[in-house]
């Protein structure tokens, strides 16, 4: 490892590191106005959801590192004390790109962007018409964490009421996660698609796995299985019994070949296959199989 | 759009709603101790980095919607104020969701998900070894959002250490954005792989674009380009001159044919062509160029 210890690095230095491996960071395109209704629109990616109850978002118009200066976005909050998170898709992300470029105070981003101003219900700033998801906010606090250059301020917004694209909603009801189709922020001019790289795990919030601990010392040391397959393994919540493996074995014509073969790596790779297919309980039955070489 | 007064949608509901739309979340891998010293390991969505002076990162281990209990995270951390958070690549990913399962008070994780305890240079709570980059945090505060099932818990961590794996260094010491291979959370039970969408837009801070207001209604308006085509177009500082326009097409036998089949459209879809191999110029000229037909 290469370490670094925080005092001894410089504010733009860390602020790279933090950037390059905090992430990918999702995005909220924020929508305000100033105490005259005069319109701005800036994306920030240090942001996230904290809480369904009470349901806050927070996100932080940071001071610029290289300057100290503050955003319009953190002038028009603490005047109105409120916004409109939008979520990016990837549709618009360009003209996001440029909704970020440091215009005068004033200059209306939806204008210089390209996107269409829709009325809020809720609130006095106007929502992206082009954007999936409208988070119309109150701010309820703007907690600043330093005053120099590189110092967040964090803004509390509390969702009052949201709106949905009616296309990114699937049958049961819920954001559909590929049709959503959001980007977010990574380190340096880095942007990630993140319908591209899905991919599902099951949530074993309502199962005890029977951890990486307990799998057997043959398996957990295997020179084939890697670090995911042994997560899968540990997740079942009992292994099959000896009988079941062999009534397993019984009805496997390939696998009692692979058996025969009396080299357990064979039996390993077979599991390995399983376990990309999810599924993990005929991996077991594979590698206890073991037993009977 | 389907549209959601927060007050009249219950926590569960509005808790699937927000982590739909809010995404992709980077993944803290947070490892604590208690005051015994008995080490936890959890991971968290409601995660990121909010300022770079003081190095600040924020997670939040929120009050369980189903029955309103806390984490054994959020307990140690009360108790001991310290924390390594750890990031999560894709090849560790099944075992951190493995050590997700709500194992009882003093099981340790480490070992029920397989992962490696590394001894952290300035607090106790041990670094996760398979993890591409270690953030050694002391806790300046907890502050509670709320007291009632969803309500979110603020940690606020100050980064005190970083460990980068000197493997996801580039060439010009910064964290490489494909090898650092980072995993997000999505809504129900999708993560996402980073770097299978990653791709870059040049950074538009210290450009100043024309803005796509400022680009010629023909073109604006056109049926073949999208609004990722005008936000790069809108990035441009200048538009070209006639002349470069000129001399562009004198030395461009394939833009003059397109000139002479008359069908603004052609010339479009040429400009769309060298916008994704992100030659902006060379689409403004073929642009232009339409004054020519």
């Amino acid at each position: 490892m290469v370490s670094h210890l925080v005092s001894e690095v410089s504010t733009a230095k860390l602020h790279g590191i933090l950037l390059g491996s905090v992430g990918p960071r999702p995005i909220a395109f924020a929508s305000t106005v100033d105490k005259d209704g005069r319109p701005n629109l800036s994306p920030f990616s240090f942001f996230n959801v904290f809480s369904a109850n009470p349901p806050i978002l927070i996100f932080s118009p940071a001071r610029r590192v290289r300057d100290n200066t503050t955003k319009h976005t953190l002038e028009n909050i603490l005047e109105t004390k409120e916004v409109v998170v939008n979520i990016v898709n990837y549709a618009m992300v360009q003209q996001v790109s440029l909704a970020s470029t440091e215009y005068e105070d004033g200059v209306n981003e939806f204008i210089k962007a390209g996107f269409t101003m829709l009325e809020s219900d809720l609130v006095k700033p106007f929502r992206v018409a082009e954007s999936p998801v409208h988070l119309e906010c109150k701010v309820t606090k703007v907690e600043a964490l330093g005053n120099e250059g590189g110092a967040g301020n964090l803004v509390f917004c509390e969702v009052v009421k949201i709106h949905l694209d009616a296309e990114i909603i699937d049958e049961n009801g819920n954001v559909d996660q590929y049709k959503i189709d959001q980007v977010a922020r990574m380190g340096g001019g880095w942007y990630s698609r993140a319908n591209l790289g899905l991919f599902e795990v099951p949530k074993p919030i309502s199962t005890l796995g029977i951890g990486v601990d307990q799998i057997p010392k043959h398996i957990r040391l295997s020179s084939i299985l890697t670090g995911n397959d042994l997560g899968m393994l540990g997740n079942i919540e009992q292994l099959p019994s000896k009988k079941e493996v062999q009534n397993y074995i019984n009805e496997n014509r390939e696998l009692r070949t692979l058996i025969s073969s009396g080299d357990p790596n064979n039996l390993h790779k077979k599991a390995q296959q399983l376990l990309k297919s999810k599924n993990v309980l005929g991996a077991w039955m594979v590698l206890l199989a073991e037993n009977e070489i």
